[in-house]
């Protein structure tokens, strides 16, 4: 495959930069690499890991001679980063991100740098865990990578991004910025939200110990404490800058679940049934277009 | 190890029903099994997987000459296998059974069978798969089992069931059946009253389509169709029975959801990074204690 860019540098080594790191060197191996992060424990940790083959000590230096910059911090930082970057940045090179909330971003990045070649984009991939040694190669393979360019981006520049998230093993979807932060909210926030609150729920009654939630998590709980586990900087930051989807989709889920209460004050066995039975439908859908594993259980087996 | 039973009656040849024969099979081999289900269907599938030593034609059939039963149907229709037993029992049969829900089923039990042996208990395992294919020999391996027996129950009864346990590979606890109640409240009913609602509420939205929904689910709203895709009438019935205690916890995750929302409207970052903070913690135990994989996304990997 060609190399749609020469020089990549990534602001940011997290779990998501260090996986971008490291399928690039794993699929085009013909592209330089440049990284920095703020943190110098994530610095020095990147260069033992040999993430990139240049660890700068500036944002800025880290830009130079970069044909893509791609930042990958938190959506709360995303300005920071860029006006960081802004004295390396060459007037040829396109500047993207990996955060969460688009339209926020995007106006943030505009902001920062009115003169820059911008198409933010977001692959919707992650884990729990965060840091350097979290990433992997593997972890855009079959996941969607949605890009958000304004109407006046160069199609070239859309074309080269879509480009390299492909190579790298993603498939690239298009979508304005607005819709992605409703469908986002839907498809990531909201559930997070919810985790997250279930979890502090968990964790705080008096009835019930947090020894006996631990024990008998098996029953359904422990699958809501692994992305209550995601990074806290993240996710504020995406609560709070992708506020009003959120806090839409919050009120319909709220409407659903005081409607669900209802069926259970009025033991409404037939209502109950109906929904259970509605939602393994769209369960089926997720596993057949491969956006989750088949196996029962998440194929954790039994032990 | 000794055989705690020497003839066991599985009523109910579903995951669990299908599970239990599956661990005696392979970890007290000596132990005779029969089985029946009111599916034909399921009878004749049971048969042809060689589940059991013997599938019976009725429940009382499957209970002769078993020196344990265990009923293992959803909880509503406990009673009436209880009943359905009833005539082919013996005085020196141990009863129990499998249920969500402790308080309810002792009641259902005692009513049908006044003069039984009976020693309630929960196996905190499962997986989101239904019916006799479903069920593997591992499931209740490192899993907890909760003993939920009444104060007059023959602690030699009690210790008979243990060990049966024990030896399908569970750990054994002894809990009062309304704790028990409240505590899987918490850890099992409650996430999946609240999974149920959220893929509820995702496949009925206006602005977002469905195939929307399932393409970018790997954001987070994934983990929740599995557990969403369980057996419905299993469900239906525990928050039919275990109504009190779902509701309470249903309370309480709704006051702390409210004070999140607030957390977004005031936007309060710091209060947002407080409970994220916190939430990491009780993935680290349950990891810990071996109740889930430590493995990032499950092990799911990238693909």
């Amino acid at each position: 495959m060609d190399t749609p860019f020469h020089n990549v540098a990534i602001v940011g080594l997290g779990l998501i930069g260090s996986s971008i790191a490291r399928a690039v060197h794993e699929r085009l191996p013909a592209t330089r690499l440049s990284g920095f992060d703020l943190d110098p424990a994530v610095r020095e940790r990147a260069r033992a890991l040999a993430l990139v083959d240049r660890v700068a000590e500036t944002a800025a230096e880290a830009a130079q001679r970069a044909d893509l910059v791609i930042l990958c911090v938190p959506v709360g930082a995303m300005a920071a980063a860029a006006e960081a970057v802004a004295s390396g940045l060459s007037s040829e090179a396109l500047l993207s991100d990996v955060g969460s909330c688009k339209a926020f971003v995007a106006e943030e990045l505009r902001r920062a740098l009115p003169e820059a070649r911008i198409v933010p984009a977001h692959p919707v991939a992650g884990t729990e865990n965060s840091g350097p040694d979290a990433g992997f190669a593997a972890l855009f393979q079959g996941r969607w990578c949605i890009l958000t360019p304004e109407e006046d981006a160069d199609p070239k520049d859309v074309a080269r991004l879509a480009a390299f998230w492909t190579a790298l093993g993603a498939r690239v979807e298009r979508m304005d910025a607005r819709h992605h932060d409703v469908v986002l909210a839907v498809t990531s926030h909201l559930p997070h939200l919810i985790a997250f609150t279930i979890v502090g729920t968990a964790s705080d009654l008096e009835r019930v110990t947090e020894g006996e939630v631990i024990k008998y998590s098996a029953g359904g709980f422990r699958d809501f404490t692994r992305i209550a586990a995601s990074n806290p900087a993240m996710w504020r930051d995406i609560f709070l800058t992708n506020k009003e989807a959120v806090l839409a989709m919050l009120r319909q889920f709220n409407a659903d679940l005081a409607g669900l209460e209802q069926a259970i004050v009025a033991e409404d066995g037939p209502a109950l049934f109906d929904l259970f039975t509605r939602t393994a439908a769209i369960r089926r859908g997720i596993v057949e277009q491969g956006q989750d594993v088949g196996k029962p259980d998440f194929g954790r087996g039994g032990g």
